[in-house]
Formats: C-alpha cells, structure tokens, sequence
C-alpha cells in the first residue's frame, strides 16, 4: 500500500521537478535540469499522430501500457530531449569522466527525494526526471536501485532502438565489474516464455503481457464464443500450474482456512452452469483516444465475449468454508487473488461486494470449464472466477486464494485503477479514493458489420447491420434501435439469444440476464444517401439507455466506453 | 383484458373510419362520415399551441390525460369539424326531424362494430366517428350504450363549454323521457368530493384525479420531502377507508387466503423503516413534448420525492401467508390491486417480480407510516405499498389484496401503460406485448436552481446550483457533473445524503441506494458569457450514465425521460 501511495503522491503532483538527488556529476545534472524543467509544461494536448492501424505501433503503444499502464508518451520526452542536443553532446562527449559506482551506492537511490537510480547493461543511470514523464507510470519505481534487465523482460516493449536513445541520455556511470558479473549471473529468462499459442486471426494490443481482441466481424457470428477467439486480457505472464497439486486456499472465515483440490471442486460441490459476458472495462478506449489521449490499451469493439461457464458455485464454497449469516455483519467483500504475478512476486487481485458472492441470484462461480472443455491456459486453467454481469476485472484468472473480508482486495487494479472519472479529472486533480471501483458496467452495444469505411453497393438496395448488445448486473437487454442517418430516424433491431437457426433461449429470470443479445438489422437504402452513419443503442430492462457522444463521459483511464457506436460506410453507384 | 385488447386494435389502426353504426339518420351520417374521413391524415404534427404555464390550460390539459390518459387533441377536432360546418348546420338546423330512441336500444350500441352511442341530459349522441379523436384515449368506451355523466363526474375536464359543443355535433335523436327520468334517478355525485384538501403551494397538473408536483425550488430545500409537498400522483378519486374495519387479502399461497387488520400488520411484523425516493415514470414528460407531443400528465421536473416509510416488510407477510422456496417454482410477480376504483369498479393495479418481493435486500414495504405519522390520505392511507428503487406505478396505494401468482398484473396499468418503446413507434405502430413493464427506473438527475430563464447579476462574480439525482434498483448516485457551457466543459458537484447542516448518512449496503442525493455546485461565472446554458448528468454505481439529449429517447408515452437536464440564465450586467 505504502507503495501506490507513494506512487499516487508522485502522479498527483505531476511532471513537478523533484528534489535534487544526492550524488550527482555537474554535467547530468545540468541535462537533467533542463529536462526536467520543461516537462512542467502542459503534457494534455500530447497526442499520439501514429495512425490506429498501423500494427507494429499499436503494439508498440499496447505493450507500454501493459500491466498496471500509466502511459506518459515517449514522444514527449523526444520533444524535450531535442531541446537538450546541446547538454546531451556534453554529457556523450565525456565518458571517461563518468564515474564508477557499487550496487551498494545505486541501491540507495529508490525514491524521488534520493534519486531514482537504475542499471542496465553494466552501466548507470539516474532517471530521477524520467519517471514523471515514463509512459507505464509509477511501475518504474519498481526497478529503483536495481537491474532495469528483468523489468524489461516482463515488458518487452521496452526492447527498442529509441527506448535505449532514451536511456542513454540518463547515464552518470558505470557499475563495479565485480557487481557486473553477479548480476549476470542471475539470468533473466523470459517470464513469458511459457504463455500459451495463441489463435492468428486475433487483433494483437500487446504480446507481453498478451491482450488481444477477435475481429468484430466474427465476434457477432458465434452467440457462444470459441475459446479461441474470445478477447484475452492478460495484465501479466501466464502462470504454469500443475493441476493435480493445484490447491485453492480460502481465509476469512470462522473455522479457519479452507483448502481445496481440484479434484475437490469438481466432486464436492454441484456443477453449475452459467452462460455469460464478460467485457473489459477498457473496451472501447479507442473511441476515448479519438477524443483526447487516455492511459490503457487501445481496444477497439470487441473486448467483450460470451462463454459457458461451469464449475462450483462461490456460495456454496464460501458455506463449506463456514460462511454464515452472523459474517455478514462484519464482511463486505471477498477478495480474489491470481498465481499471475510480477517480477516483484506481486500477485493479481481484485474483489467484489459480499452480497453479490453470496446471492443465490448472483451466479459467481469458482470456473473450471469454458465451453465444455477445461479452461484453456489463457482464461485461467485451472480455476478462474466467473463474475456474472461484472467487469472483467473482477473474474480473477489463475485463482490461488479468496478472502472474506471487511475491506475491498488493496490490489492496485481494485484501488487505483479500474474506476470512472468526470471528464473534468485529469492526473494532477484525479483522486482514486473519490470514485467506487468499477463492478456493474453499463448498457452496452457496438456495431461489428458493416466496418467503419466499408463500401456498399446501391445495387444491393438494402444494407444488414449486425452487431451485439449487454448490460452489467444481470439486467437484460430489451430493445437495439439502429439509425443509418447518424441518430435522426431510427429502427429497432431483431435480438437473439442463440445461434442463427436455433430456437431462442427463454428468457432469463429477472436480474439473471448474464448474456449479451445479438442483434440484426436489414433496411432499404436510403434512395439519396451517399454515405450512410450508421448508429446503435441498447436499451436494458432498467431502461438504461447509452449516452450519445464520447466526449462528455471521456475519463482519464478510457474506462466505460459506451456512447452510442457510429460507423460510417459509403455507398458506391458502381454497376459492378 | 377482452376490452384492453380490443382497445389496442383501436390504437392499432388508428384514425381509420370505423364501420358504418346499423342506425342512423342521413344527415348525421354524412356529418360523421366526413369528420371521420379527415380523421385518416397524418395526427403527427399536432401541437398544444398554449404557453405552458398558463394554469386554466394546464389544469385542462391535465385532466384530459387523468387516469389511463390518452391524449389527441380536441384541436384536431376542431379543425376537422371547421370543414363539416355545413353538414353540421344541416343536422342543428333540423332538430325536429331527430328520433327519439329508448335506454334499450342505446345500449345495443357499445362497440365500433355496432356503434358507440351514449346520452347525456336526456340527448342521443352517436360518437362513433369521435373514437379516435378522444384524447382521453379508449376509457370513452367504457360509457359506450350508456350515460356520460358518471365519467364527465369521474374525469372533471369534460365539464367546458368546448367540450359541450363537441357532443352537440354527434346529436342523433333524444333518450325516451320515461329512460330519462331512470336515469335522473341515479344520482350523478361527484366522485372526487371525499379527496382531501391539498397544500396551495402544489403545481397542479390535473384535479380531478389530483395530480400536482411541487416548485422545483422548494422540493430541493429538504432531503426527506414533507408529505405535503411530496409529489401526488392519483390515477383515480382517493376512497375513504375506516382504519378500524380496513382488511388486507393475501392470496395465491398454498394453505389459502390470509386476512389482516391493520393492528395485524402493526402488531405482528417487525415494523422497518426505509428512506426510500418514488418517482413518476412521466417525470419531465414536458421536456418530451417540447419535441413532439406524447400522451400523459405534462409533469415538470418534480415528480419525483422523498421520505421515510414505515411498516411490515412485504417478505415477512408472505412468509406468513405460507410461501416457501417451492413457490418459486412457478410464481413469478406479487400482484397488488389498491381500493381506488373507476365508476365501472375497476380498480388500480400493478405487480413486481417475486425475486424483488421476497429478497432481504429488497426492502419492500406494506407501509403505514410516511415521514414517521400515519400515510395521509392521498399518500394511500391506510396501507400502501413501497418498493426502493422501482416506479411509482408499482407503489400501490389503499391496497386491498396482494396475490403471488405466475402472472403480471392484467391491469391496464401494467400491461397497456409504463413501457418503453422506440422514438420510431407510434399510435399506428406500438405493440404493447414487445415492452417489459417498468420496473427499476434509469438514472436521472435535474436542476432545481437557479430555474430556467433566471437573471443572475455579474456582480454576483458566482452562481450556485441545485439539483437532485437518483437511480433506480438501488444504484447509488456516484457523481454529477454539472457544465455551464451546454455540456462542454464540466465541473463535479457536491453531493449530500442528508438535510444540509446535518452529518452524512453512513453508505447503504450495495444494491440498497434507495434515497437520492441532493447536489450543489458554486462556480465562479464565466467572464464573457451572457447566458449560460446550466445541465447537470448524474452517474450510478453501475457507471450507468443520462443520455445527452431528449429526442433520441421521446417515447409515445413520454416516459423515461431522464436526458441531461438544461437551464438558460441570463447574465445581468445591472450595477442594481
């Protein structure tokens, strides 16, 4: 907790220049000065100019924004950094002057009062100025005092030409051969090194940690998605485990911990099925970026899948376990924690309220199969949760341990991350304590056929729109209205809740819709259109209807993306 | 349900000419016919041309849309009989030559097929053709081969010059004297005379029934809402009821029926308290019509209250009345029938879903107490129900019998009126059967200070507003953002939970945000600006967020409405 404290300290102050570090060569601190002075400029108005589709930028951009994401933009510190030629020259032509240093002095500086100090390559590097203008954000202080190698292993992106341009422009010294050859001894294997193969058609965000999403067009041709192309939203390495010495620990409790097999889970306790949708709370975010630069991965429609569930119910573990009603009078939360974890052995973790864990209605189930087959590795084999109407976020992969708590999980992704803000808030006023943490989202839909620039024929005389529509907390989607003249006129949609052909499921009980509905729609063209924008919204059985436009619930994490979905396609007179 | 159905083929084919009625004289038949035959064009565009707030119109207006409330305009009517006055002076011209009909034969006349006929002082009128055109919708047929009097005492609007002149023009012979003096017999009492008297601060929308909502500006002014001002919405006249003979029926469990007095239900369930906000499905329905006209009370912004509820918990009564988990099996609503009747003895209806009913988190309430004394007499004295977080509609009043059963309510209500449907469905097009019936409500918020067209001086330097915000099923309001400028910037509002002065309420469990907040927000005025355009959004727990603007949600029946509320004020430069 200290940490992202700490770490929220440093984001709300901003690109303020820090406190001068201790040890310091005149001629870095000069360059340091410099740059560190001009980034208490204005960073709003930094836009990332790349265009959306070109692939190797957007894992570029999807790979800084791995794991917890902060993403100041590089391309900033490129701007500042010219500014600095002059000093940089001075700081490259006098290497000899830079001085050598022990493990023992670079491990002192690991804060931004005593400098923030990395080595890389046998070499030092003070990056005191750097970490405000770092585009993963305060994960950077996680390597202060140490080896940047290992970090950089679980981050690939960082592996580039100019990140090391970068680099090179923080070095104050060498580090102490004898403290060069320990370090190489302790090899840095790639912790990613035993993820899973994964399927080619999907749109890759980012490779290290693996997060990609299936293109829309097949996402809307399956109403229970294939595991394989179902969205993979992975925030680190994915772990091995062994299912046979697989235990699940469960705490918080009267009656002591809980320990569970595999074998345990699947004989002990009834199966239950659940069909749901799980979504991203970054889905979308790239309408969001449209509108001005968020932090996160820039998802387009299709973080959002559905899938059979099956396995034990969370309930009737939490009663084994001892749960009865006299713990609710001091439990709120139960908490989740994943084996997923990073260089630091921090785990993944995240909660949700009691009454949700323990509802009869509430559906939670502790996951060992996805569409019949045990879990594949990417969705958390062997045991994943499956929260029913509930951010991703929340579906803990890889569970190792749940805990019965007064308090919400302290992980960052439950404290820090994951919540929504007034358009108002930027990272010098946001305060994570002032808003919930996401659980419920809200009602959703997007448009997957016709793509955006497609081109249809007036000869066809009509156009198909397809797309898929959900809401959050159980609620069930009743009504798409579909405009093909950007929200004037409109027309409602044919839902579905099964594959084309089969006979529709029926309808769910109140407050239990966990699938999203696909929609579909066929209308004549309109006889003088050239281009048609064509619009969806959902409405749920709330009456939850989505906001129109973008702008006005943008939020510095490009969390709840769900304003209308526009696509613009045009219509060709082409006799061929 | 025979008549609702075959009120909603009415609707569904609109103003078409119905059959020719078996009897009928020439002259009124081409009158009719010609009337009829207009009626066929395009109703969309009619308009209430009269300024909102002139209170004989609004209080006519009002009345017209009581009960079920179905609105065309008697304008349309007008303009319609403008282009028979020729026939029409044929048919007064010849009042001699006019039949003399008996009861019997009347009566013979009560459906679109055989004509619908009815008298009024001793006059024959056939008003087929004028179906369509009423605005009050298909309750006319309910006096079809009948008297009007009972209804015109029942719906009080009807008692206008205008009215009377309307009538006249479907004269078609004189009721035999010796049926008339049966009828005279019948006293024509006036419904309403037992309704209690009502605090003059109260903006009445509808007398007869009592329909009014209190001054924005006042309703803000306290977070629990006196009764007296707390918003009245009665469908129908207020019965009296004797507290000491009043019974309570449970029916539709196993072990048979239940009778409770109201000492019962005081002295033989716990009695629990809920702070609990109701609102009218058609609040801010006026915003609806200024886009285009919809049928129903033309409610403003304060249909909305709230106050703290006491009673038995409508769980712990069901149990009593012997339902057990087996139940659930095949019922799935807890239907309510309140003693409010119409002079057919239909008396108001709704339900809700059996899961809402009988969870521990559902805080529904057999409530006899409002704001700690017993309810008042328009509130539903002396039982009524409460149900957090779902439409006033469902919060039966004066309730007589509860039935858990595997049915909605068959009530007009509930089936036929409180749905959603598409801005593309209209009169000719609407399905009642393709909507759910309304239960949770979405998240709404609205202004209540500085009102739209206020003066503020520049000297003020700042400008204060208010407001309130709410969501349905138990979603905690979780922000509003309030703009100046129309919506493009925004600033985040303070929010309160208690009487200004007083400490906060601690946090409801999730799930049971039953009350709204009051918001406030000071802000400097914006140097330049002349006018500012004020509108206020609000976020639920569920990140569920208003849509921009009214059009794209306008509904037929004006429900729903809960876009960002907007306010112009006036920037005064006056040095006064």
């Amino acid at each position: 907790m200290l940490l992202f404290r700490y770490c929220r300290c440093l984001t709300q102050f901003g690109p303020v220049l820090p406190r001068r570090p201790q040890a310091f060569t005149a001629a870095a601190w000069c360059a340091i000065r410099l740059v560190g002075g001009s980034s208490s400029s204005n960073n709003k108005d930094q836009r990332w100019e790349h265009p959306r589709h070109s692939p190797s930028w957007r894992q570029a951009l999807a790979g800084l924004l791995a794991g917890t994401g902060a993403v100041l933009a590089y391309g900033l510190h490129h701007h500042k950094a010219q500014q600095t030629d002059a000093v940089n020259v001075l700081v490259k032509a006098k290497p000899a002057q830079l001085p050598i240093f022990s493990q023992e002095e670079v491990t002192k500086h690991r804060s931004l009062q005593d400098g923030v100090w990395v080595t890389y390559k046998g070499a030092v590097y003070d990056i005191t100025a750097f970490v405000t203008m770092h585009p993963g954000g305060d994960k950077i202080l996680l390597a202060a005092g140490g080896a940047l190698e290992p970090f950089w292993a679980l981050y690939a992106v960082h592996n580039q030409e100019h990140v090391l341009d970068i680099l090179s422009e923080y070095k104050v010294g060498e580090l102490r051969a004898e403290d060069q050859k320990k370090q190489q001894s302790v090899a840095s294997s790639d912790p990613y090194s035993s993820d899973p193969e994964r399927h080619p058609v999907l749109q890759v965000n980012s490779l290290k940690p693996f997060n990609a999403e299936p293109p829309p067009e097949i996402l809307s041709d399956s109403y229970v998605t294939p595991a394989a192309i179902f969205f993979k939203r992975n925030h680190l390495p994915v772990p091995w485990v062994d299912p046979s010495s697989y235990e699940l620990q469960v705490d918080g409790l009267p009656g002591g911990g809980l320990k569970l097999s595999l074998d345990d889970l699947k004989s002990h306790f009834p199966k239950h099925t659940v069909t749901a949708t799980l979504q991203c709370a970054g889905n979308r975010r790239s309408e969001m970026n449209a509108i001005k630069q968020v932090k996160g991965l820039n998802w387009g429609i299709a973080a959002i899948s559905n899938a059979n569930w099956a396995g034990a119910r969370l309930r009737d573990v939490l009663l084994e376990a001892g749960y009865s009603p006299d713990v609710a009078r001091w439990a709120r939360h139960v908490q989740f924690e994943g084996l997923d974890k990073d260089v630091t052995g921090t785990t993944y973790g995240a909660s949700i309220p009691l009454n949700k864990a323990m509802s009869e209605e509430g559906d939670v189930l502790l996951a060992y199969e996805m569409n019949g087959e045990p879990l594949p590795a990417d969705h958390g084999f062997p045991l994943r949760v499956v929260v029913p109407g509930t951010v991703g976020a929340r579906n803990v992969k890889w569970l190792s341990k749940i805990t019965v708590s007064a308090e919400e999980s302290s992980s960052h992704w439950q404290q820090n991350d994951y919540k929504g803000f007034s358009p108002a808030t930027d990272w010098d006023t946001v305060n994570f304590k002032s808003a919930p943490a996401i659980q419920e989202l809200p009602v959703q839909s997007a448009i997957t056929a016709p793509a955006n620039g497609a081109v249809v024929s007036r000869g066809d005389e009509e156009v198909t729109v397809k797309g898929y529509a959900w809401s959050g907390g159980g609620r069930e989607v009743v009504r798409v209205d579909v405009s093909l003249d950007g929200g004037k006129t409109w027309q409602v949609a044919q839902l579905r809740n099964s594959d084309r052909g089969q006979p529709p499921e029926p309808s769910p009980p109140p407050g239990r819709a966990w699938a999203w509905k696909l929609w579909e729609l066929t209308a004549p063209l309109p006889p003088e259109a050239q281009q048609l924008e064509i619009v969806c919204k959902a409405v749920d059985n709330s009456y939850n209807m989505q906001p129109d436009t973008v702008a006005p619930i943008w939020n510095l994490r490009g969390v709840l993306s769900n304003a209308w979905h526009r696509v613009k396609v045009t219509i060709s007179d082409d006799k061929e």
